[in-house]
């Protein structure tokens, strides 16, 4: 499996200094929501320059979205994020810039309905994110597991929103392609140590 | 009725050269979501500085809502939206930090299901937005009119997403407090006259 680091609610600076401890173990740079609401595509030119990962920008696009993509592919970044509870028309859209770009694009789980899941199998191509939200406490290995079982799509899958060391083994098993990885890696005292850890598990 | 100005899809200072055409005849000045994407809070300091007029932040929280809504109330927005597809979670957390800083909050019905929509009782101190995506076509009209039709909210209601000049009269009969206008104003040739206009529209 690999590992996407999670940066979120850090000045630029912190983040590059976070990132810079943890990069020998990771795979990705998530560059988090908060980044791009507080300091826009600034945050993303910064972080692009300070180092030679692919970077994924998690701006949850919901509407407007050949504007959002174009911007975000053309600023550098690798992979970028949809929300499922979009309408199909923006997934749509982000499918398409992203194709015409040769770049990857994501879809988030967060809130959708059964319907709107059932919906995705046009988006063979998604990365597709299993993701709870920060605001509302879940079992996130319960979530993924029921949700795989449950929906027969063929898309990569990732998991976001609580990811435990724990947790590893059984993601694995179950065909996790990628886990995301915030807190439980950029708030421990040794960030470098801890992402290495992550990175023994996923092996 | 009340006029919001919607800005968005622009450098910063095109974006205030547009609203000081449009000073005179907006009630409120709506900072879009491609500002906060592309320059972050950077755009809002600089817009309020400019302006004695109040702002609305269109930052689409769906996750993440204390961190995002104290940043944005910190940075001295006045109104701030949250998604109303997101976890009941999160709009409870939008609605405790917009009354913790004496401030308002709007909840975006873009793509909401109608069990959803019908659990937002709770949320009678919100501005409600009936608001149709931009990717999506519809016709806005019939979409306020049957929603109002449909659900006894108490909520004060804006509508976004394709407002025209000959919707102003119905809007106003059905009770609708504020209309968010873009591109009709943004975009004209005549970007005072035009406002103008809408300003006499709405009176």
């Amino acid at each position: 499996m690999r590992i996407q680091l999670a940066v979120d609610r850090v000045s630029i600076p912190e983040a590059i200094s976070i990132i810079q401890e943890a990069k020998d173990s990771i795979d990705i740079i998530e560059i988090g929501t908060s980044l791009f609401k507080d300091y826009g595509l600034h945050a993303l030119h910064e972080i692009k320059d300070a180092f030679d990962i692919p970077i994924f920008a998690d701006i949850k696009t919901i509407d407007e979205a050949a504007y959002e993509f174009n911007q975000i592919y053309k600023a550098g970044a690798d992979i970028a994020s949809v929300m499922g509870v979009s309408s199909i028309e923006s997934i749509r859209i982000c499918q398409q810039v992203a194709q015409s770009y040769g770049k990857q694009y994501l879809i988030d789980t967060m809130e959708m309905s059964e319907d709107k899941i059932k919906a995705l199998t046009e988006f063979e191509d998604a990365i597709l994110c299993l993701h709870l939200p920060k605001d509302k406490a879940g079992d996130l290995q319960a979530y993924v597991t029921d949700f795989l079982a449950k929906y027969q799509l063929k898309n990569k899958v990732a998991v976001a929103g609580g990811v435990k060391m724990e947790y590893l083994e059984s993601f694995k098993e179950i065909g996790v392609d990628m886990i995301v990885v915030g807190s439980a890696i950029t708030k421990s005292k040794d960030i470098k140590g801890q992402a290495a850890k992550f990175k023994e598990l996923c092996a």
